[in-house]
């Protein structure tokens, strides 16, 4: 029996990791609610420390571990932005870090993840060599594996952007957020059933890799596989908790083009003169996509990070 | 003799445009203070409407007119920040806006002004030309002309930035602006000297565009003779009114390479995840170019705009 994360469970994890986020402003922009005849308010998780919502989830994954426990460590696969939040939620509570990357990961992941102190061992970019290779990491140093999105102190930390979004701005209509593992959209899912009323919760995804789209319309999970899209926070799969949340407690989920994804992450940047990776951006692109759906509405968007490759930027493109 | 704003003009400028204004907010970085062991506050105009601190400034001229000059408009040549700012003030104040541009501006700014509702006026790239149209349309419309930056006005409310900066961050030990024509530089140093406690004032130049730095060290005004450098905010020359007050009112000027200005843009574009232009980043440029002289301050730094052309972005440089 799968547990699900309770309100209160959902409020401790606030209080546990409140002194160690940054509380993140909620930005509005004029410009962009006269474009789509919207009320839109950004929480803006880009502002986030290692600049993702990421370090909520892996700051209370870090902070509920037992003394003995977090002594050993923490370990992870991954070369996106989960690794590098464990990282420094690790070194805040000074404890190891161990994150196997695949050795095609872009450097400037690696420097990010070797910059927080994190211990880097690389294996061949494939999902059977990264947990092979993490494997052998555990049985050594006996670190406990904190997953990106199917944990359940990863989800309560992830419902607090949520949280703090409703607390701050009241009778929001709607909430959107991109579904990758679906680590965030369960907990703004969740925090928004619990803390608001009556708000209709969208994920937002890549229509090229629209795996959980699939996986709800058909009822089980169905891998992402070959995906394709700019947004390179939202490649992965759903899994058993992620999946059992989000089919209960979301409105459905809208896929985006990538044309959209990249015209959405312009207007951010143009507009609110902010920089959000085009992960973040799906959220605006399915307002883009479905104007009549959204008009007249106050809606809540999680802009949940800002690591773009600023060297290679796909504006051109539109 | 020429009028130098004085505090109550100031506070009056600020009275009269705070309904219009965004309040700009003040970020900090631990991860830039890391690097420079400095303490540095970033007052971030780049998020004031129309993209930069020259709004403020606008908006105090407009404001300022009495109604029968108001009704006849207003005028400039520019093809930067001003027109926009200058266009989006008259269009506030619902008076028309006659914007003299280049015909060779680049197509995102003759849509921005045009978009705020100016009436533009193309003329051949010369100073001469510029002047020559604008000439026409003052004797046809009767319009008031605003100088992006030698008007009395346009100080004041340029100076409502640093005030802004200074009345939130105490204990400054050092305020840093970019100088172009002066406007900005000259409203911080007063701000500085009126409303601050011993606070050394530094413009910030780019060294391919160094006719401040020149101005300052003759004790006249050195025009600027083909001006080479990425701070497209920052290639005219001071005036009578910006050369007596920053002569008078700044510790110094610092010039930077343009190596300097594109990773002090990059920098913070990647840590803090704001966008701002090149001719904001001069003033971190200086710090990163001066770090025996800024090491352990507390550090206030105009973040001037953030209009940067998004397609042609200079990281690659880098």
């Amino acid at each position: 029996m799968l547990k699900i994360p309770a309100p209160n469970e959902i409020k401790n994890a606030h209080s546990r990791i409140r002194p160690f986020i940054h509380h993140t402003p909620v930005l509005t922009s004029s410009n962009i609610n006269s474009v789509f005849d919207t009320e839109c308010f950004f929480k803006c998780e880009n502002f986030q420390k290692a600049g993702a919502f990421k370090y909520r989830g892996a700051s209370n994954a870090v902070l509920s571990l037992k003394t003995e426990e977090a002594l050993k460590g923490v370990a992870t696969h991954s070369s996106g932005n989960h690794a590098g939040a464990l990282a420094l939620a690790a070194k805040q509570r000074n404890i190891p870090c161990h994150v196997v990357m695949p050795s095609t990961a872009p450097q400037p992941k690696i420097d990010a993840v070797r910059h927080y102190g994190a211990q880097i061992t690389f294996c061949e970019p494939t999902l059977k060599s990264r947990e092979e290779t993490l494997d052998k990491v555990i049985s050594v140093t006996k670190a406990t594996i904190i997953h990106p999105y199917n944990n359940f102190n990863v989800i309560c930390g992830q419902a607090t952007a949520a949280l703090e979004l409703l607390e701050e701005v009241p009778g929001l209509d709607i909430i959107l957020a991109p579904v990758g593992g679906g680590g965030l959209l369960s907990g703004t899912a969740l925090s928004s059933g619990y803390f608001g009323k009556k708000i209709s919760v969208y994920g937002c995804e890549p229509a090229g890799a629209d795996d959980a789209y699939r996986s709800i319309k058909l009822g089980s999970i169905v891998p992402s596989v070959n995906p394709e899209t700019i947004a390179d926070g939202l490649l992965t799969s759903l899994c058993d908790l992620t999946f059992t949340i989000i089919k209960d407690h979301i409105h459905d989920i809208l896929t985006v083009s990538e044309v959209s994804i990249i015209k959405s992450m312009f207007l951010i940047w143009e507009r609110m003169k902010i920089v959000v990776e085009p992960s973040a951006a799906v959220t605006l692109a399915a307002v883009m996509e479905n104007k009549d759906l959204f008009r007249g509405k106050r809606i809540g968007i999680i802009l949940s990070g800002g690591n773009a490759n600023l060297r290679n930027l796909p504006f051109y493109l539109i």
